[in-house]
């Protein structure tokens, strides 16, 4: 690892960090009535999203091999069924508790990555297909996950009053 | 540069590109009727959000030392008022067209800009201050623009039918 290399890999970090924060930051603004509105007439409401944020990046540790799961009961009604489907019985502020738990493990667990691991594969990929296919690494799942957050946050921002 | 910081560049890139084809395909299936909706009630029209973000984009050929803007006067319509303030006069296919010669200009700029010159400064900064602080440079513009970018594509797929 050069001097570089740890900049490029601290680039994707902090922009992650960067999103985490202004989620935090929007959060907290919001009421239990905006978080049970849709973001748009007829779509998620934006407890759904919540639940769905905290439950990706809940996977993100077992899939970076930072650890078990904290919260595996979130994907039934946030990740894989659409919103209103499952009556989720958590409120918005055990589900904002849930995604500050989660981002506080995971960026324990990429803080202390050493650089030489985030080129390595994640857990969705075995080594056999990982030979092939090198761009599947630790490095990609947060760059990814990072737009995949923003992408919901332009969406929750609307809720803003 | 070695191997690694080549799949570092490359990841940071072809994120870029997964999100321009994403906004590409959505914004093949709107009408000029959905263009013309808010994303959200009393939000952005879709529309002004295609301008924005043509803008937004058009300004990284510059900052990135790839060259003149193509489309300077979208800023006013777009990007320094919001929605409604300045009445645009281009319709959303025109914008369409500049969204897309604008990401094609980038994309020939991007692929040729060698390794090396990624870590370099933007030209935002002056080489004073990229002493301190060499982490604004030209990866940094990429990796924001990107969550820029995703951050209003989850607005617009809510224009979706």
């Amino acid at each position: 690892m050069n001097n570089t290399q740890e900049m490029v890999i601290s680039l994707a970090l902090e922009a992650w960090k960067l999103n985490i924060n202004r989620a935090d930051k929007l959060f907290d603004t919001f009421s239990d009535e905006q978080w049970q509105t849709d973001v748009a007439l007829g779509r998620n409401r934006g407890i759904y999203l919540l639940g769905h944020l905290a439950a990706v990046h809940d996977r993100m540790l077992p899939l970076l091999n930072l650890g078990e799961r904290l919260y595996p009961h979130l994907d039934d009604v946030y990740l894989l069924n659409p919103d209103r489907a499952v009556t989720g019985i958590l409120t918005a502020d055990e589900l904002k508790l849930s995604w500050k738990n989660v981002n506080e493990t995971l960026a324990l667990g990429l803080d202390a990555l050493p650089e030489t691991e985030w080129l390595g594969r994640h857990n969705s990929i075995s080594e056999e297909e990982f030979i092939k296919e090198p761009h599947r690494n630790k490095l990609s799942v947060l760059i990814n996950r990072t737009h995949h957050m923003a992408y919901h946050l332009g969406q929750l921002a609307l809720l803003k009053k």
